[in-house]
């Protein structure tokens, strides 16, 4: 067996994931799986109540430890995956620890000492971490991808965006919930719900997250600053309409956006296409645009019907799906956790507090 | 038993259902069943396939009879609700012979001489028909609502829209594909389809209708040509994104509309609130907002998430839901009806040729 050429997998880091039984941990380990990661650099971690409990890997069971601060003896790198309040409990203990902490919870994102990553939009903001490494919410991620391909062409003007997001970003609990939901319906019978407000099969959910003042939900606000951020430009004019739809994996997006000239679709087809991270599917003869189903499981962000806007000389309209579980968060934090590796920003310059 | 105060129902005019099996059809029997329209005054037509069927009525049993130029001796009204050549071979032979025609397809809404009508919006129009009269796609009837009580606070300076479109809008054969598709996928066995070019079911098409050559498809021109034509501004600036939804009835939009001046929200929701057809249910900090499945058997276009456009001074964003075969069909046709009995224009000024 040839030795890898993977400077992550040769590190010899010993990798924590907290929150391994969940919808978002179960794809991290998919993903180091593939990648053959050894199971002896490898801790799973979960609440109390799925402590003990053993998950297959590579052809080993691998037992679940709780995740608790100190438990993270001989641990580099933790992968937080589970509610807002672990992240924050654990995460500024595990930084001083010397632990680098990569991070999937919105509690650290829009702090100013955090980095909030996508690599092949930011990725040399990993450098400034100092042991907190945020990966942005399951919607922004693929909508920054877009922009920072598009912004090479024309500076961005304005931004507008409808999403429909899939319930596994809620977790596995709604993904069961819709699943039954629909089973309920198609035998006629009355369905239950516990997860979300109303029934989500049959049926769309214009919340995600909870509602603020302005009458934009916590997931839009989200969006917008989270884009900010990364892209650094904390100024960028951008509104949304967050979704649920009845779907498993992938979330899509309808997204408008203005530049500061008029782009070709066939310039945007083509950088887009060129951008790391980024499949161009768009072949309307053919039927062929990006759709959830076939998003879903696969590491490219699916962009399509790039067209000129109809409604403005300087814009351009796209659609969008990308697997929420995969770039949306898992697949992104092992990247981020590459991009570290590389540029050897892996221990922090000064614990966050 | 009192007399009738609807001046329709006592009009004495006999309506014909063309497309009277089909998903429309069978809600416009059910309006015209709420209203105690007479049996005798009603005759049910389909395709030669359906003819001689019997449809339950009032109590009664309606005989289908094959919707032929031959079959409408005595009849005032056709309401064509099957294909667009249904509509193209038989809309302008019944205009010839005195009928009135309100019809359902896209085949002659943009004809200059027949009258595209939303009667909350351009009643009028219906005094210009020349024995023709078109009802508009189920997404731009509830979008042009929104848009003419938007417009009575300031001028409308662009719009754009994205759709989550339910599949009865395809057809009674393409909720019976979601729900087998549903039902396997629940039970872990494979999909079949006939009526989409790919899976519904857990899944989202960013196609609705064919492609044109500027990448938009007819569905999303329909929408732009069609709410110029109805809110008479020829140039209005409109760009939309149509999707295809797993959801059985009630189209959704995420409506973003930029006006002459800044618009408070609450502004926005009076004229809306007063607006007739329409009801806006805003109450976020309830969890409530529009749904399609509260749409779904309603008369009114419900709107909610009514607020600043976050990305542009003058603009304000919502988000609406309408049951697509009501009041995106055979409600709205059922209203052009009245309005032309109200106006005493069921006479037309000269037959369509």
């Amino acid at each position: 067996m040839s030795v890898s050429t993977d400077p992550t997998l040769r590190s010899g880091l010993r990798i924590a994931i907290v929150g391994a039984t969940g919808a978002v941990g179960q794809v991290a380990l998919q993903i180091l799986a593939d990648r053959k990661w050894p199971a002896d650099r490898l801790v799973l971690m979960a609440s109390a109540r799925s402590a003990g409990k053993e998950i297959a890997y590579l052809g080993r069971k691998l037992k679940i430890v709780e995740g608790r601060a100190d438990a993270f003896a001989g641990i580099d790198v933790a992968f937080i995956s589970a509610t807002t309040a672990v992240s924050r409990e654990l995460a500024p203990v595990l930084a001083r620890q010397g632990v680098l902490v990569i991070d999937d919870s919105g509690a650290f994102r829009m702090q100013a000492d955090v980095p909030l990553v996508v690599p092949e939009v930011n990725g040399k903001d990993v450098l400034g971490h100092r042991g907190i490494i945020s990966i942005p919410n399951c919607t922004t991620t693929p909508l920054v991808m877009v922009l920072a391909a598009l912004r090479s062409l024309a500076p961005l003007r304005r931004v507008t965006v409808a999403t429909y997001q899939a319930v596994s970003g809620t977790g596995a609990a709604a993904v069961r919930e819709l699943d039954e939901q629909n089973a309920a319906i198609v035998e006629g019978r009355d369905t239950a719900r516990s997860v979300y407000p109303h029934r989500i099969a049959y049926n769309l959910l214009p919340q995600v997250d909870r509602f603020l003042d302005d009458g934009y939900t916590a997931e839009e606000h989200k969006m917008t600053n989270e884009t900010r951020k990364i892209l650094h430009e904390p100024a960028l004019p951008l509104s949304s309409t967050c979704v649920r739809v009845p779907v498993r994996i992938s979330h899509s997006e309808a997204v408008h956006v203005e530049l500061a000239r008029p782009v070709d679709p066939a310039e945007a087809r083509r950088v887009l296409a060129s951008f790391p991270g980024i499949r161009v599917v768009d072949d309307p003869a053919n039927s062929d645009y990006p759709m959830p189903d076939q998003a879903a499981g696969k590491d490219p962000v699916l962009v399509g019907r790039i067209r000129r806007d109809s409604s403005h000389p300087d814009g351009l309209v796209l659609w969008l799906s990308c697997d929420n579980l995969r770039k949306g968060a898992a697949l992104n934090a092992m990247q981020i956790l590459d991009e570290a590796v590389r540029l050897g920003a892996l221990k922090p310059r000064a614990a966050v507090n």
